[in-house]
């Protein structure tokens, strides 16, 4: 898989926190996503025991590369190692970009957080092929806090002002996907919005076609529509 | 460093853990514990962020390095990649031993901890390079329970049945660390006894002559001494 080029053609990245799941576990939750058409999974656990951490990471390896979708390990780069996995996601508190990139390899994904243009920049300049980018509106997932929530704008900015792909994630839900896509993002991800959903499936497969329908009318994937 | 080959040289193991230490910062215990003769450090700290323990292993490789000892890091293999540290010490909780080995290669340090001596010639037969034996007797530190303290008998046993050094830990004090050599642990391992001390680097040369004193007394490094 080459660097950077594989984000592009992604719609829906689901993140499989289980505080929010009701009860679902990781692989519940990857299953339901697979079967909605997720177009790349990430296992994102703070609490589990590098043991725990690895021994789901194996089975979501084997459920994401038979489905033939890529799978992130969000931080942990020797569990991301362990298991072959595609990527690894690092926030502001994980390593830094540039160091996993020399652990991991050209062609392994490296995707960053960022939460307002400065970061995103960072981010490209330290070899990132996607920018996790928000939070976008106020979310009831990571990072509650609203006054954090960056708004469409910072959106049209980084889409103006990078090349690698843009991951919106923050508040995305089925009433704002489209203004998420339409602002110049590639890739929408989200937690509570599809954790939560009594039926995962069916609203991972809601996202993407409200992506899909999205970045036809914006002309997609320039990112520079009639928006 | 040869596999398996420089931990039959260490007497005195100081685990960096922060918790018992009396505020003082896994900076500070390395340094003085280095002062006070330490053969290898151990940086473990189950609650930091990657980020921080990325930056703590950072220094910590760099005053290992000039100290010319090694660096073990508890459990997290992508930290142990990125600062270069020599080794990683896997408990229970952290990842399988045999598949760390696979992402250090047969040049680093792979420790594991066994409580019995079941575990102990698994952690042989799985590669390990030295088995962290214990809780020898009942502790202040990891696991308080004193039902769990494993005694010297299980130190004598697994002198016989292992090749590999034993490091033993789990409430080693002055007072008893001779018997735990005579009863055929190469080294010592502590962390209350250590890091609670009011000077590190004092109670660290205290071990080292105790460990010393009784290795001659007893004919090290055979095992097989007068006990």
């Amino acid at each position: 898989m080459a660097r950077g080029h594989c984000a592009q053609h992604w719609r829906v990245y689901v993140i499989t926190d289980v505080i929010l799941a009701r009860g679902r576990t990781h692989e519940e939750i990857a299953r339901e996503a697979i079967r909605g058409g997720a177009d790349v999974i990430q296992l994102r656990d703070k609490q589990a025991s590098s043991r725990e951490l690895y021994q789901v990471a194996l089975r979501l390896r084997q459920m994401t590369r038979e489905a033939g979708i890529p799978l992130i390990i969000n931080d942990r780069v020797g569990i991301a190692l362990a298991v072959d996995a595609d990527g690894v996601h690092l926030g502001p508190e994980d390593m830094p970009a540039d160091v996993v990139r020399k652990l991991l390899g050209p062609n392994r994904i490296v995707g960053v957080t960022a939460t307002n243009l400065e970061q995103a920049l960072q981010a490209q300049q330290g070899g990132a092929d996607y920018v996790g980018l928000g939070p976008i509106f106020e979310s009831r997932g990571l990072d509650p806090d609203p006054t954090k929530a960056t708004g469409l704008e910072l959106v049209r900015q980084v889409r103006q002002a990078l090349n690698i792909p843009i991951v919106a994630i923050g508040g995305v839900s089925l009433n704002n996907v489209a203004s998420v896509i339409q602002a110049g993002a590639q890739t929408v991800a989200a937690i509570s919005a599809i954790v939560t959903a009594a039926d995962i499936a069916e609203r991972v497969q809601e996202f993407a076609q409200h992506v899909q329908s999205a970045m036809t009318n914006c002309q997609h994937p320039s990112g520079e529509g009639s928006s």
